[in-house]
């Protein structure tokens, strides 16, 4: 069909598998008996954060909004006396009360089915036209609220910065299928149905260690290469994240001027798998090399933004 | 001492107790056997979301702003052309992208053990100086990101509302620790060191069936009373959060002229518990009461916002 | 043809007066002399604002959001010391900075000529698809960072609240060419081209009267009806301002199943005169009566947003 | 006195001047006389505005966020069909709205008198104690709002980049009162009570011809020396603005380790002085240079932000 070229791998489609009004994808592979082996997983009772700072500091894109915070007031209000001017009581008590402004994906987030399509469809068929500013109906099908009881589920850490080393992971290392083969045979974990793997590149600390972060825009980012794709809908995973950008390598491992971010169409739009991204996976990466045991209970629920495309998220991995 | 009026219960204190430099509180408690425990209780691979949408529907006190969410561009942009104003190429992938902006504590959230204090200082004797604008130095002790691997503990759901029915939790109706007492009496369940309380009121569901809703700010809630705190304290619950605005009642049930939201004040600067708030737990109560179990693996990570005081968050309960 | 209703009024139109490339519409009227000669008109080098207070007391509509302030830092921050906890160092300068967040209309503003359309076509026959998102494209034509030399020209307060009572003004009252006449013959002053004219309703100081401000939206309120539209269109109006929401009456004049704002399409769409709403004349109507001199010199520049559709601003009468 | 080292020239002060509670400082200068004289300055019925766009390209202080701009809705949207799904009738009105969301001196702004200050004292001695959080009493003195009538008034352009060539301006070239005198004097334009004065520096271009940004900030740039204040005072100046960043040459010309913006303090917090940022002067420029007239009716209202610190506005040049 003329609307989907073959670098979109039209082929690789969970459309209608899961009923023609579902709105969850891979995330079905996440069935009760995934979940209950999933959380028997957890043997040293250690939670990881695999989230950067929610701050100004991190690898947002230019394209997007640095996140902002302020304070809506605080102890320095109060320590200019009540706001009438008068004296704060003794034992009165204070208040400290902040907000946020963010891009949702300018932080660790999950990307949400509804962020990539083609043609005019996005997973499972349902039209674009269902995407609307919030103020003008919203996004009513594959907004980020239905995933709010997700991801609770086995995770994996895919370590291909230990297994390949820094120097094969540099300016826009493609990582292929074969890689994550090579890897997770090294680690000796096996991949399992709704499974979320976590790809470590190191990306995300790359960046914070730049001391000139002016071209690191331009230099693109290592990531996942096409043929993964594959590989992850073989395996059914429900989630793939990364600490890099996009997940996928840039500039894109498709040599076609018409692609862009075709992992991300196959992905989110053929598979219905959703996308992490800007994931720290330091110390869980440290904590797994030391023990041996690349598995564990991950928990990464999105904020329920009713008609949001994506979320930022917090996710956990425990051990 | 003067700063701390009898009302304030300054004998309830956890300051200190886990060495001067703590910033974790009653969270403290969540020891990794508490974890390993907890995860166990996963017997139906059941997830159950706490949250109440993020929109502008919910019941955000009018103090503070209401959430906003917009597209940074989507189908519609799309769907007039190429940016440049040319042709989508065939194939072409498509984004959706967009924005939040919220008060962090206009939905489901932690409050933060920042949020509340008397005297000059917060929990645990951090100096009142600690807390700054963020673009001044930011709150660089007790912030939520400290949190950032919390909470994974045990959740028990106090339902006082099946329990003591409808008409007993009208208008600012007193929930007491006699209260609480016998309603996990009734529900048969047991209260651990490290358990996170989540306690149904039934006030958020009223928000939303309210037709009239301008007299609700002025009606109060039913919520906790002052002498629950001692009760929580001495029984080591690390966080407690209910489906209502502010957790304890409104107005307070303490009668003193300078007392303002005092549980407030002694669970998060006394204690160090954290407070939850406007969680939606009619999902949960509605699944207790059919199978009976009211303990679970309770899932509720903050955004890791540096120097945040609360955050939204989607708390899960897992069965 | 079939995309222009009567009620729409297709034979009201500036397309092409100006040229094919023209943005600015109706403000081609305010020629040098124009403004030369408005200048000349003040007599007693008084400046009126006609602004509403930009903060969350005005009547914005429920559909919009209301503006947000706050501190980025400032005083109490020094209160508590220098960022790192140090010392202020005497002499040294101490700064305040701020932030605000709105929709454009949630204050007193210009509507901008991109604010309605019908059909495919925006003024002077710019295609709708002219407006993306600002991150995809943006409003290439019409936005109002065109008008960033606008407007300055005569300004004729026409006071219809004072002409015709309160009485008559009250609900959703329709203000009829008729009365617009009959309010500037009263007030004994002509209407030229090029002139902005400033409708008295009353209808904001309403608003900030009620007390129970709950049923405000549902009553409409009084504005001008359809029939203005020749009388604004002959006279060659530049802009037409008042102190309600949405200059035309609400509930619309006209009786059509389909009519929805439709003096807002004659006006910004057809003929190109740009809409000025939330304004507070109450000082320059008493200037006005107690002086007798109804005309003035008027500037109200709006911010020069590139890609934006309105605009807040602070339109200044000088006499 | 302690509080007001000699860099802070504590003896250039007009506290007092105009009455303890006075809140506009050299706006006083501004008389009805005044302001009618300046509209007598209008000759050629031209109007030039003096505003950056408002977008993301401007040379914002990294410090502070970067002005965002987002649809609300538009064109994208009704292109999709209606909200609901269904059809746009044929000749409905359709509607775009949009945000904006910055930090108040990211664009073409006045700093407000409340900016800068030093010992606990603001302008004519209020107390710092006035500057709250929006929600917490907020600014209740020297608040931006207080300007909401100002500034009309004389404007005259002191064309220095053009008197000194761009050789001698680059860098952080000091612009003294000496050079203020020259330019004014090779202008033949005299300096009357009132006057507000636009200082080209050429630096605002120089930011939008940079290809590489990145230096910008550390290179500094060119402004008024701390000497120009006194030049200023005597002369009864209302509003200095220049097209640079902080109006003062960057880094300080004062040699002290506690200096700091110290033409900020002098003029904001001893004189009442307002200052402007961020102006576009290059067409103003061009035409003044053209006529040979550097005086025009100059207009500068800044948006009605009750208890604002700063404001963007769109300052008008009128010849």
């Amino acid at each position: 069909m003329s609307e989907a070229p073959e670098f979109n791998f039209p082929n690789l489609s969970n459309w209608g598998k899961w009923g023609k009004d579902d709105e969850l994808g891979a995330a079905n592979y996440i069935t009760p008996e995934v979940i209950i082996n999933a959380t028997r997983l957890v043997k040293k009772g250690k939670v990881i954060c695999c989230a950067i700072p929610l701050d100004k500091r991190g690898p947002v894109h230019p394209a997007r909004d640095l996140p902002e915070h302020w304070m809506r007031f605080g102890a320095g209000d109060y320590a200019l006396g009540a706001p009438g001017g008068g004296k704060i009581p003794e034992g009165g008590v204070k208040f400290g009360d902040d907000g946020i402004h963010l891009s949702t994906q300018s932080t660790t987030q999950w990307d949400g089915l509804a962020h990539a399509w083609y043609g005019n469809e996005m997973f499972n068929g349902f039209s674009e036209g269902f995407m609307r500013n919030p103020n003008f109906g919203g996004l009513r099908r594959l907004d980020i609220a239905k995933f709010s009881s997700q991801f609770v589920t086995r995770g994996v850490l895919v370590d291909v910065l230990r297994h390949k080393g820094a120097e094969a992971l540099k300016g826009s290392a493609i990582i292929t299928a074969a890689d994550l083969d090579a890897t997770v045979k090294a680690q000796n974990v096996d991949i399992n149905s709704g499974d979320a793997l976590l790809i470590r590149t190191g990306n995300v600390p790359h960046w914070y260690g730049l001391k000139d972060k002016s071209r690191y825009w331009k230099d693109g980012h290592p990531g996942l290469g096409i043929d993964t794709a594959e590989w992850i809908h073989a395996r059914q995973i429900s989630a793939v994240a990364a600490d890099n950008v996009s997940l996928e390598v840039e500039p894109s491992s498709v040599q076609h001027p018409d692609a862009y971010y075709p992992l991300h169409a196959v992905l989110l739009r053929n598979l219905g798998v959703m996308i992490g991204e800007l994931f720290d996976l330091e110390e869980l990466s440290e904590d797994c090399a030391a023990d041996g045991v690349y598995e564990f209970l991950f928990v990464a629920a999105p904020l329920k933004i009713r008609g949001g495309i994506g979320s930022p998220i917090n996710p956990l991995a425990i051990k």
